[in-house]
């Protein structure tokens, strides 16, 4: 285990920075010995600091002038904002001056910076995005929602390895079960992509459990749903988009006559019970997989409760080391 | 307009064959001039139709002595199962002893024997399976669901052209909005298949809006959703899991309490209304677009009622002759 673990955190990154972001980190430094770097304009720091009674020595700030946006093309952004918040954590990352950088900012920009500056481990061919998806029995890990659109079917293997990891460590499932997202159970269903990454994973030692029906990710029968990023960007979309949009239907009818909302009324604790099982952020934020240094991604409208849990998250990982297993497992395929 | 009409009928399909299959066409014969074929075993049919008063030169019956089932391999079964309902009807339709077939069996081997035996309409590189979506403002075709897992960009280009015929005249929508399922909005993104249909799309005469995200399928922002078959299938099968799954689950939450309970009752009339709107057969049944004559997929679990509009479906195109209308978009797309 680390001595001392620091972690960077964007404070410009997402709907709600720097205010949530700041309290989020304010939260977890008053409950844990962890350094915290706080990226952003420091002067708007200082302002948001001086809310809170916080601990001076467990809370650094980096000045970082530039701000990446939503709206910014993520390579593009990446080159020309060097001194943005999310520019210059990664830069402390790969200079080893944090163990961990958090952003809820730009996706594609975190992710193609990531690639770009953090640098693979050994023998990873891409890195993975890696959040976590609802499910009736709880979550699973949903493995590339990244910027890997075109896969290869070894990608898919590596992921697959790096999704059990992940949660073999983090979420403490002994072996965790693997499914590959396809069209039908039958080996030889799908596209080539699938088809050959079918084969590679069912050689490995992983706990495979074969071909995962799209009517079924959401009955949690997997751990790891393993796809490429063009595929996995789709289910994590259209979940969030349907779950939103049926829940804003419910709300429309059971407010459209007398009735139904004297029965909303009393169903209150009810849907609040669902709703809250939807809710992406119970379940911290998105690591992704595959670099020399851990890379968080939380959800762009993360407020601080979410901070802090990604927090928890990042000294979990780097407590149980899982770059370093990673790094073995890469190096035992190469042996093989 | 063709003067008769005449649509063969599986009897022999889906979880409520041939009892609610036959009651379907019994039903559509009382308020139609068209004439039906049931096929399938023809002892079984004509001891269902004892049960109802029926005109007698409205419904045919041709015998077929085998069954393809859903745990039959599709190419398989097309090739051994000779005598089975379905490859009877398809052949039937192949030598234009009728106008269209109707099936409620087995997808796989439906969309396998209609390629096969049916034939494409010249110029068409792949037959696509078009069912309907429900969205927040009606719903929207999904084309291609079908077995063009390895899709090229030419492909998209052309299910976006028949899925806008095919909206325009059986829903008389008079410029149907067409999107292209992506992980992001702007022309750049996504993988190869999807950068390049693209382009091919933007070309054409369509009316294209451009990238349709999936947080935003269910929005109803277009009219035909664009995309290969591994995608369409994902989209298709997580939709109606995670729909019946949610519904469940509000199912199960409003019955925990005493107070939810109650508060149930007196929405349940919303429940219903949200629950109508999911339900995937009240918008009939799927096209196999771009075959020399109609092929139509009705859901596993229809009902009489779904067998009837099915059978409304497919007389309203072959009215329209969408058929020929594709093949001289076909012969258009050749000459530019």
């Amino acid at each position: 285990m680390k001595n001392e673990i620091k972690v960077a955190v964007d404070a410009m990154g997402g709907d709600y920075a720097p205010t949530e972001i700041i309290k989020g980190v304010v939260e977890f430094t008053k409950k844990n010995d962890v350094k915290v770097v706080l990226i952003g304009k420091s002067d708007l720091i200082y302002s948001q600091l001086d809310n809170y009674k916080y601990s001076q020595n467990k809370i650094e700030i980096m000045d970082a002038t530039e701000v990446i946006s939503n709206d910014d093309l993520p390579t593009e952004a990446i080159k020309h904002k060097k001194q943005s918040s999310m520019v210059v954590g990664l830069n402390m990352l790969k200079g080893k001056k944090v163990d961990a950088f958090i952003s809820a900012g730009n996706t594609g920009a975190l992710v193609a910076g990531a690639t770009l500056i953090v640098g693979r481990i050994k023998g990873v061919m891409r890195p993975a995005l890696a959040p976590v998806l609802p499910t009736l029995k709880g979550f699973a890990l949903l493995i590339d929602c990244g910027a890997n659109v075109d896969a290869k079917p070894i990608y898919l293997k590596q992921f697959a390895e790096m999704g059990s990891i992940y949660v073999k460590n983090i979420i403490g499932i002994s072996e965790p079960k693997i499914g590959l997202v396809n069209i039908g159970t039958e080996e030889k269903k799908g596209n080539e992509l699938v088809r050959e990454a079918y084969k590679l994973i069912k050689d490995s030692d992983i706990n495979f459990i074969g071909n995962l029906e799209a009517r079924n990710i959401f009955r949690g029968e997997v751990d790891v749903i393993v796809c490429d990023a063009f595929v996995g960007n789709i289910i994590l979309k259209h979940t969030e988009g349907l779950v939103k949009d049926m829940f804003d239907l419910i709300r429309k009818e059971l407010t459209s006559s007398l009735l139904s909302k004297i029965g909303a009324l009393f169903a209150i604790g009810a849907f609040k019970n669902i709703k809250k099982r939807f809710d992406y952020k119970e379940y911290g934020g998105a690591p992704l997989l595959g670099l020399e240094n851990l890379v968080m991604k939380v959800h762009g409208n993360s407020k601080s409760g979410d901070i802090n849990a990604a927090l928890n998250q990042c000294v979990k990982f780097i407590e149980n080391d899982i770059t370093n297993e990673i790094a073995e497992k890469m190096r035992e395929m190469k042996e093989i």
